[in-house]
């Protein structure tokens, strides 16, 4: 079973709104049922959103009821439909003048319950219609009966019809315009790692070496595995795909949401957002908005989606009003101009080879405060002089001594040794000795208890083995030393 | 090797950094160095703000540079401090006459570059000091050489000093506050899965029944080890090591963060935030302000970490001052209403009972909007027509037929049988054989293709078993009829 934050594995939805309900002063359980929640505060005068579906997909849908964005939001099970009566509970606690728009992310059972709720809402003299958001590009048809699939295209379409409603927009209008983004939306997701359920084991039918693309938000197969490659071939395989069905166009405005579906690193995330701008650079599509975020997850699934939205002039405009809970599209720089920028990126790889010693050097020598010393003639006596710096300044910054079990160990090992030596004006042996010293001492620090140093954090039971930071020094020495003698044999 | 969202491994800083500037027309990247990230435009009448540290943390610090917050941030590779010159060039590129001031996260190497790159900037004629955030209480001895570890006390501490430095602040002033807010912070951390580094393998060492306690933000061991229990139990013994340290008072106030080390799913995060408010309900402390959110990650850590400052109403008010790429505080509502109201709460467990198929009846009676056809007096005829509804509502919004490998199929099979049977006058029986057709008509779906229900998104392949809907209608209608026969039996 795999290991979450939760407590009765049935209680997990209420448990999971509670804490949404109680951060959350402007919203509020709806008296009739807990899974409902909607604005403590609506202008009945507007026309009322409400969205939902099965759980599991958080913020959406529940962390969009604010002003400006959802007044109602109606949340089943984890990956299952809210029943009918719950949705028909919304439409009741939020009954508007304006009339309701229910929103429905396209799969059968949320069709199915949405659908009869507003039936019997508007049998009962209420006026909803429902809009059905269906973006997912990975489904080849979308002229089948039942169409695409609904993806994250959900909470672009809930941003605009929101502002618009907090407008006091009409009915009729808001819906026209909810459709209408619908038929420009597509998204495409690819999931290096399936989301896994409260009290079930993770899925591990994804081997290490495939990647899920056209994905759903369920967990389910996706349209084809591929294998798996790097984050720039990931992101021009998807941006591909989705540029197939939406035809982008130069002329045109493109509204970008890139979508995190769980668990991925934010590291990954900036990784993610640079390749599709470098995509879109590339295709010199320009791009009027960007947002990137957790907006509709598939529990914890180690995924991302992209959604385009072919946007007008209005859509822009509603998306840049002000709401409840909603950051704003980030503020986008030119991508040319940063690329041309960063050219010489440093290696940080981990072979060793002479470059890397002599870059390591240099950088050594800039940590040791030592590089007035070496302005003059190098010579054996500057070299121990800036040595000895060196480990002043590292004593007076990590606060360690001689038999703290840090680094300090085989630092002051090889500087005593070097002292000795050079004052026998030992050669070129010394330094040898010195390395040798250096070794010798870090691995004695097994023996010792750390106190200070990241390893003074850990228990004590794990520090059985040689201190790691003394143990990089000697190694580190020892290398640079060998590729010293090298350098110096070549002249 | 772990999957993750990156190019080469030893790009994964700087193709993050790219992602992140691109996105950002407010920052750039210092002219000397694509791992320094400074303000486009900064007052240099105002005191400099500088943080940074290894990478992996995001979004810290580099995430945190814009107006109200840093003036810049220094980036190392994964988990490794950066080298004293990017800090210096950091100190050079956003030189202010009113000095400047850089927070260490307590770690020694970051001490050691920091406080190096801060010497020689103020040998050179600046004027920087250096504040060091050290706020995990779970080192025991705060007073040792090296401190207390650094945690995501240090993003409230930038907050605060953003917010002073924007309003013109001094540099004593900041520096003076800084220390106040880094002696008022206390933080613990709780992991279930480490993080795992960009090309290596996910570490496995945490078994399936045991969490990490008071670990740090590099996936390295915790304090100790404990027995993996419900969310309610960790947030408990967490806030009690908190409260253990920081003795907290009922007459003061406290500002909470709570903490995603990285991969925690939204769903669980809701869930952890109920329990940190419940904890401090229990114990009659009151929140003056609660953050949620990824502030300071593990790479993809799942786990969290909850930061709890003693705050003046100075301290507050710096935090509510607005900034550029900054969440407000949560709109917390009162906890104990919250409670009060959910006590309802449904069962979703998964057992079969008597109750259970109850609840379920009504469901589908809601479902199938066949309440109209119950209000009559209960007979054979109203119940089938009541299916023939249902059967109609779920072909119309489902848009499945039958023969589409859908739970079309099996109930369609059922009502069929039911209606020979019921012209036929077959009593009880009758719904025997309903059950069985039903059943039948279910596994005979493994031979037919999907066109359209959640099953046509998925490849042909993996439609080799009877469809999961039709089955699932036909195993609940034979539990019903199984549960209908008891309780007829009862009578």
């Amino acid at each position: 079973m795999s290991k979450k934050f939760v407590n009765k594995v049935e209680d997990t939805v209420d448990d999971a709104l509670f804490g949404l309900v109680s951060l959350n002063k402007n919203i509020q359980f709806c008296e009739n049922s807990n899974r409902v929640i909607h604005l403590s505060k609506f202008n009945s005068k507007n026309v009322s959103l409400i969205a939902g579906g099965g759980s599991g997909h958080e913020p959406y849908a529940a962390g969009y009821v604010g002003k400006g964005l959802l007044t109602a939001a109606v949340a089943g099970n984890v990956f299952a439909s809210p029943p009918s009566r719950n949705v028909q509970a919304a439409l009741e606690a939020t009954k508007s003048k304006a009339g309701a728009i229910l929103f429905v992310i396209n799969y059968t059972g949320d069709r199915l319950n949405f659908g009869l709720a507003a039936e019997r809402f508007n049998a009962s003299g209420g006026n909803a219609k429902v809009v059905t958001v269906a973006d997912d590009v990975a489904i080849d048809n979308p002229n089948s009966r039942v169409g695409r699939r609904g993806l994250a295209g959900a909470v672009l379409t809930i941003k605009i019809a929101g502002a618009m409603s907090d407008q006091g927009k009409s009915l009729d209008e808001i819906y026209e315009m909810s459709r209408k983004v619908v038929s420009s939306l597509g998204t495409l997701g690819v999931s290096l790692y399936p989301g896994s359920l409260p009290g079930k084991s993770r899925e591990t039918e994804l081997s290490n070496d495939e990647i899920e693309v056209g994905l759903g938000i369920h967990g389910e197969p996706g349209k084809f595995r591929a294998p798996y490659e790097c984050a720039r071939k990931i992101v021009t395989g998807l941006m591909g795909t989705i540029q197939a069905k939406m035809e982008m166009k130069k002329e045109e405005k493109y509204v970008v949401l890139v979508n995190n579906l769980g668990s991925v690193s934010q590291l990954e995330m900036g990784i993610v957002n640079g390749e599709v701008l470098r995509w879109f650079d590339s295709q010199r599509i320009s791009i009027a908005r960007f947002y990137s975020g957790t907006y509709m997850t598939s529990l914890d699934g180690h995924g991302i989606s992209v959604t385009v939205l072919r946007a007008d002039d209005q859509m822009i405009e509603y998306l840049n009003a002000p709401a409840e809970g909603w950051t704003p599209a980030l503020p986008l720089g030119k991508v040319s101009q940063v690329t041309s920028k960063v050219t010489d990126i440093p290696s940080s790889g981990t072979s060793l080879n002479s470059q890397l010693v002599k870059n390591c050097l240099d950088d050594v020598i800039q940590a040791i405060a030592a590089s007035q010393e070496f302005n003059e003639k190098v010579d054996s006596s500057s070299i121990l002089k800036a040595l000895e710096k060196g480990n002043q300044a590292v004593q007076k910054y990590g606060g360690a001594r001689v038999g703290d079990r840090t680094m300090v160990d085989s630092l002051d090992a090889m500087v005593e040794e070097l002292k000795k030596g050079l004052d026998q004006n030992g050669g070129l042996d010394v330094f040898e000795r010195a390395v040798q010293a250096s070794v010798k001492a870090a691995e004695s620090t097994a023996h010792q208890t750390a106190t200070v140093g990241r390893a003074s954090y850990t228990s004590s039971q794990s520090q059985t083995k040689p201190d790691a930071g003394a143990t990089a020094i000697s190694i580190w020495l020892r290398a640079f030393w060998e590729a010293f003698k090298q350098e110096m044999g070549k002249k």
